[in-house]
């Protein structure tokens, strides 16, 4: 059975997983012991949707999606698809499922010791996902590397194609596939920077010859560094590595979505950009399908020769206690960044998502002095700067 | 000059300080040494006007005000008007100035040590405010006072008493008058409790035979206590005190707005409130003035008698690393709760407020661990089931 929608009286979305409709009443107790703790990482998987979804403030829906199971193994498909190896979908499956083995298993290397702890969950209906967690860890102290697969429906008003649809064919919900992605590595040392990475896929799955409502696909996703302190060989190194990766697809790739990435992740209350960006890109489909999945790989899998290296670098670089206050109120720059402004992060706490899995975006911990102000001409004042005034790291020409 | 009205093309109100509209394009030592680092306390007293914009989804209105000014030396008033000692306004504005006094002095007593950090200023047309900061205290992480007084113009249908207008009768932008305090205080002992309170009065100031925009007024505020751990005789105390100031004005007071307190301090992701509870109000005109006024001060008079016997208790009670642990989590709930749903919080950061002076709520510290469960029955389980599920402290018999 696939995930409804229903009609609700609020002024916003709301999407509530069955288990969780009525925590509210339940006690601590029954919170700290239901059985099914295992994380959904669909916030993740649909940043996107989320993005389509705030065009449309007056629309009331409540999305409710099927309660997720505890799995003991990994599947080899979250796919409800049996025959489809050769599909964009499994493919793309394949590609972040891959992906997740090899970033976590560069940082337990890195780390030297610490574990990811996994969870896996499935729907009854399809999708399902694998969440790995390292917390506290000898160079991290939070890692999340998240997969997961989402089969959904999505009001009609809530699809951009369906705005082109004439008044007396109003389509009816749009089914939807998602898969994505989705990790946030945050280490202890105050020079050694964290990571943000996301690729996630998307398909509508509306029969081809339903008014307003045709087979769509796009991609989305990117990767950015959020360092407390600037060397710039690190940062140079990083963006290198993410233009290398577009270069190989299109030349306007790394111009465009570097820019892209300032832009977005922009608190815009601070007038700062969270750290030092890389590369974002969101509603991608006007390119060959083949190469844009191409693409997504390509950039997945410069995530460790990108990031890697500078942590070994700067893994063990001894501090102060100034080094570390800096690195916790860049900490909460990242906080006010996620809770205030980031789509999944906002979609998935306003619509009901799995908390712990969206909060796992969050570092260990995070501080706030009032009126702060680095001293001019310091380290910390170069990477605020940095961090108002994006820079070109590396020649595009 | 009084602020005026700026229709802009985005699609959600913008209220940009003319000192900061051009912050983005400037680095970090302009910012670092600009030469009004002085906070508007803007935002807190605007809480209730978040809550009417939030009503207007499709109203694009971008509001600027003007630049404040630093002051040497406290005025006597903020008020524009000369002769009005005898005014609501002008009661209100000694009211909150005298709560903030009598509570700054009883933190530093309390304390034992550290004093409160004052920056005064003021608008050209009229209002400012006096905000003050106690940093890393003995007893206190972070505690801040504000109050502040502001004269404003809002859009028309962003005051709700415009809508009962006809069609041929739209009223043009309503000049509103707002005054408040607003403090949070953070105290290290995991065992001391922090408390929150805000009290606020406003006007609207059109003329009294302008179509749609009669002259209007309301008061708003609370006091609340989060606590990380229970102590069943403070929390009892604490609401005993709130009971006793709304018993003295109407019996049905502290029922209503300990429930309303419940009800807003929600964060509804988690499925808990945010602490303990209080009391909390908003709109309040459908009562005598005068009588409004009075309550109004006797809640803010209550703070001290009914915060710093708990905290002479427990400031100095012995605690270990989990204790501390837990706390940081409670902080990080807090934190979630101020940048996620907090009115004030979240208007003043998307309309451009002094940041420093919104943040200021924010603890000096905070923490997210993955799926963080306490254990059954430990005192860490207690916090959180009353938090998931508010208790009667007290009989209301």
């Amino acid at each position: 059975m696939p995930p409804t929608i229903a009609l609700s009286a609020s002024s916003s979305f709301s999407l509530v997983s069955s288990s969780s409709s009525s925590h509210n009443k339940a006690t601590a107790f029954s919170r700290a012991t239901r059985t099914d703790p295992f994380p959904t990482t669909f916030p993740n998987a649909l940043r996107f949707s989320d993005h389509r979804l705030r065009r449309l403030p007056m629309i009331s829906a409540a999305v409710s999606i099927e309660k997720e199971t505890p799995e003991a193994e990994r599947p080899d498909t979250f796919l409800r698809e049996s025959s489809s190896s050769s599909s964009v979908r499994a493919r793309f499956e394949k590609m972040i499922r891959d992906a997740q083995d090899s970033v976590c298993r560069a940082i337990e290397a890195a780390d030297g010791g610490a574990q990811f702890k996994e969870d896996v969950w499935s729907r009854p209906g399809g999708g399902g996902g694998i969440s790995r967690v390292l917390q506290d860890g000898a160079v991290w102290e939070k890692a999340g590397v998240n997969v997961s697969v989402v089969y959904g429906v999505m009001p009609p008003e809530a699809y951009r194609a369906a705005k082109a649809a004439s008044a007396d064919q109003k389509p009816g919900p749009v089914p939807f596939f998602a898969a994505g992605i989705s990790s946030v590595l945050h280490p202890k040392n105050p020079f050694a920077p964290t990571l943000h990475f996301n690729y996630r896929y998307f398909e509508t799955d509306a029969p081809q010859d339903v008014a307003g409502a045709p087979r769509q696909w796009w991609f989305g996703g990117g990767t950015d560094l959020t360092p407390a302190y600037i060397f710039e060989e690190d940062v140079k190194h990083f963006h290198s590595v993410q233009k290398s990766a577009c270069d190989k697809f299109e030349p306007t790739f790394y111009p465009r979505f570097k820019k892209w990435c300032d832009d977005y992740f922009y608190i815009k209350h601070r007038g700062e950009r969270r750290g030092l960006g890389g590369i974002f890109f969101d509603d991608l489909n006007d390119y060959d399908q083949e190469m844009l999945l191409s693409f997504a790989t390509e950039c997945a899998n410069s995530v460790i020769p990108a990031y890697i290296p500078i942590i070994e670098k700067r893994k063990d670089t001894p501090f102060n206690d100034r080094h570390k206050a800096w690195q916790q109120l860049r900490r909460g720059r990242y906080v006010e960044f996620n809770l205030v402004y980031d789509r999944g992060t906002t979609f998935g706490l306003k619509t009901g998502g799995r908390i712990e899995s969206i909060l796992v975006s969050l570092p260990l911990t995070a501080r706030w002095e009032y009126d702060h102000k680095p001293e001019e001409g310091s380290e910390e004042w170069k990477l605020l700067d940095a961090c108002i005034n994006p820079k070109e790291w590396i020649q595009c020409s």
